[in-house]
């Protein structure tokens, strides 16, 4: 079977002057590789027809697949959809079902009183022969067009709008359920596991002679992130059960040089596994936060359904509200300091007390620029998670940026909290 | 004078299977833009031979100077090297210079014991016709060569290792300097300007005369992101003084086309905004969320220095912690229900009380995608914000996933948290 390549163009000046960092197309990417399409170039140019059109002329001549994002906004430095019917020699009209959709959203959804302005309109307005591709979150359609490339191979174009939630949803419910209709994939199965508290070259040194003995048509992927990796093994093959079996005894045994280090056998967050352990066991929890300011608490909310057991968080940034409302010790923080092993204890006590719930998790540390000691450098993090029978602590450095340490301690916090939820 | 162009490619799978997010470029491209040089494209490809090739030749075609970032590690399907070395003719010889920054690195700074491994000296082989460019924070230099392209215009390429800081270091200290030598750079300004409150064609309304009557060296941009607009203005010009002093005039008048819809004239965040609000007025915040579950607090505390006006917050997730901690009444929940303008009064009155700040913000709404009823629908929000003396509420509508609704209701609840500084 023929490898299926696609070419990304994303369009937009802010690509070209820094402003805007391209998370689309790594979206995009992934989701093409999860059912078997390989990006083979991507391309970024300008709002400026001219490269435009060299860039559709140029990516058809490669891939089988052109995704074009960008450039479809209501806003006049737009010149994506003339270009586009002059590219396919076709006229604007138009589309009821898309005006439909526009006042649909303005009216309803953004309750916008009056007629539609004109540039809004304008946004229904599509070229007459491509397929309209319903965008469910926006104003702008995708547009799906079919033409054949110079040596006479049909290429499939598609433009999506590059607000990233708007070509995120189009992606997914549109794009990759008509691409699986067009073209023979070829049969792709990955599993993947994730692993927390090693970073990426000890887990690879611990799966070396794994790797190693994998056959040709299955691959190893690591993805590190903020303290984890992620572990994809991924099979191809022509006979979908075939390959699933081979992916499955493979990823059995993967994960039995794992160990202590897998945190989940699915690719799911941190935030997911908590949220699952604590259904199960009908349990509640609360956070304390001091560095993380708030960003654990944010996590465990992204999860729908979060409040069946998360009650609540105090975001204790000052010292003051450490002792006003979570009960730490005045003495405890002259004595030992707000970053200290005793405090991240009191903190987990009060909240436990206060917030009333099973379980609580901790932090203080110092995620910089500024604020660091000899003794204390920038990075020092304690986390402590407990219930009301007992508390467990761990100290840790982090040394990157303040973000950075923000996410890890977070994540971190919650790797502490499900080890001690499992035990406990 | 000539537009200097620049096209970047980077090399890497990782790219094109969506595991990494390419930063450099933006990098790159935000460094070359503030000299004057314009990235006209933007190509990444594989760590496939024949693909960089192409790129380099057709990069070549459209651009004066082609900077490449990747394939430089020490690792064996690094395919780079060699190639460049074909591609400009040259054979690869080993550089003393280099290999004793090598050396120097891994003994002095890595503090690796024993002599170097083979694939560690060969980082130090160049090919013989480049002018080596120091990295001083890793062990691949970076190299400029000098080549016509196929219509005999001279074109400076230059490779560049991918690590973002290393890469960093080189753009910064040997690139951008030398690039000043060789070109004689046109004058370029940005200015930025920000506005909340009003959609991007909204915006676009109002500034449609304005935007007409730009002169041709002068560009407008629209920027949306998550309820709010960034709007930038390009000129570009011989001589900088006459180019700042024509955007200074444009962006002015733009300003007052913006009244109250105008957050910020400068390219920064809201949490910045308001952080440099309450240090000018040393004044104290904490927030009471229930919604946004944290996210409020966590985009405020990643402002380095935000514990001098920050002091914590409450996330009231359960009814529970909203009466026990934030003295929220019980009949008003009965009667009203958590999302309704009373209980985020009572949690803002609560907050300014419990916390012992001078402001507090109060968010209470149903983000999704389950909760809602016909009275409040998912994306129903209500907001205050204010003071021991006055209470400012609003009602908010959105209707996004739950992802997208919580960052809406953060940047809305900062927004009139913001208006109300200003005003009280």
């Amino acid at each position: 079977m023929n490898q299926l390549n696609a070419s990304i163009i994303t369009i937009g000046d802010e690509l070209l002057i820094g402003q805007t960092i391209d998370t689309n197309s790594a979206f995009i990417a992934q989701e093409f590789n999860d059912v078997g399409i390989w990006v083979k170039r991507r391309v970024a140019v300008g709002d400026n027809f001219e490269d435009i059109w060299n860039a559709l002329d140029e990516e058809s001549g490669q891939s089988q697949i052109i995704i074009i994002t960008g450039g479809l906004g209501p806003t006049a430095d737009d010149i994506t959809k003339p270009l586009l019917c002059k590219y396919f020699g076709a006229e604007l009209v138009l589309n009821e079902e898309v005006l439909k959709h526009v006042e649909y959203l303005f009216h309803q959804v953004f309750r916008r009183p009056g007629p539609l302005l004109k540039r809004n309109i304008m946004q229904a307005e599509v070229p007459e022969n491509c397929t309209v591709l319903h965008n469910a979150l926006g104003t702008a359609p995708g547009m799906w067009f079919e033409k054949d490339n110079q040596k006479g191979e049909k290429t499939i174009f598609v433009s999506l709008p590059g607000v990233p939630h708007e070509m995120k949803g189009l992606i997914t419910n549109e794009v990759i359920p008509r691409l699986l209709q067009e073209f023979t994939m070829p049969a792709i199965v990955h599993r993947t596991a994730f692993t927390a508290g090693m970073g990426e070259s000890g887990v690879a040194e611990i799966l070396q002679d794994f790797e190693n003995n994998l056959p040709e048509n299955v691959k190893l992927a690591y993805l590190p992130s903020y303290g984890m990796v992620k572990l994809r093994l991924t099979a191809r093959g022509e006979n979908k059960a075939e390959v699933e079996a081979v992916v499955s005894r493979y990823f059995d045994e993967m994960q039995s040089y794992l160990k202590d280090i897998l945190v989940s056998n699915q690719d799911e967050p941190m935030e997911e596994i908590i949220g699952k352990l604590l259904k199960g066991k009908n349990k509640t929890l609360a956070t304390a936060e001091s560095c993380t300011g708030g960003y654990i608490a944010h996590l465990i909310t992204t999860v729908p359904g979060s409040s069946q057991y998360f009650k609540g968080t105090v975001v204790a940034y000052s010292n003051e509200i450490k002792m006003k409302i979570l009960d730490v010790s005045e003495q405890t923080l002259t004595e030992k300091g707000a970053v200290s092993e005793e405090i991240v204890q009191q903190m987990v006590k009060g909240t436990l007390d206060r917030l009333n719930t099973d379980y609580a998790v901790a932090t203080s540390g110092i995620m910089g620029p500024d604020g660091g000691s000899i003794e204390k450098p920038v990075g020092t993090v304690w986390i402590a998670a407990g219930n009301k029978n007992k508390i467990i602590t761990k100290k840790f450095h982090f040394r990157f940026d303040r973000q950075r340490n923000i996410q890890l301690s977070a994540i971190n916090a919650l790797n502490l909290l499900r080890i001690f939820i499992l035990d406990n």
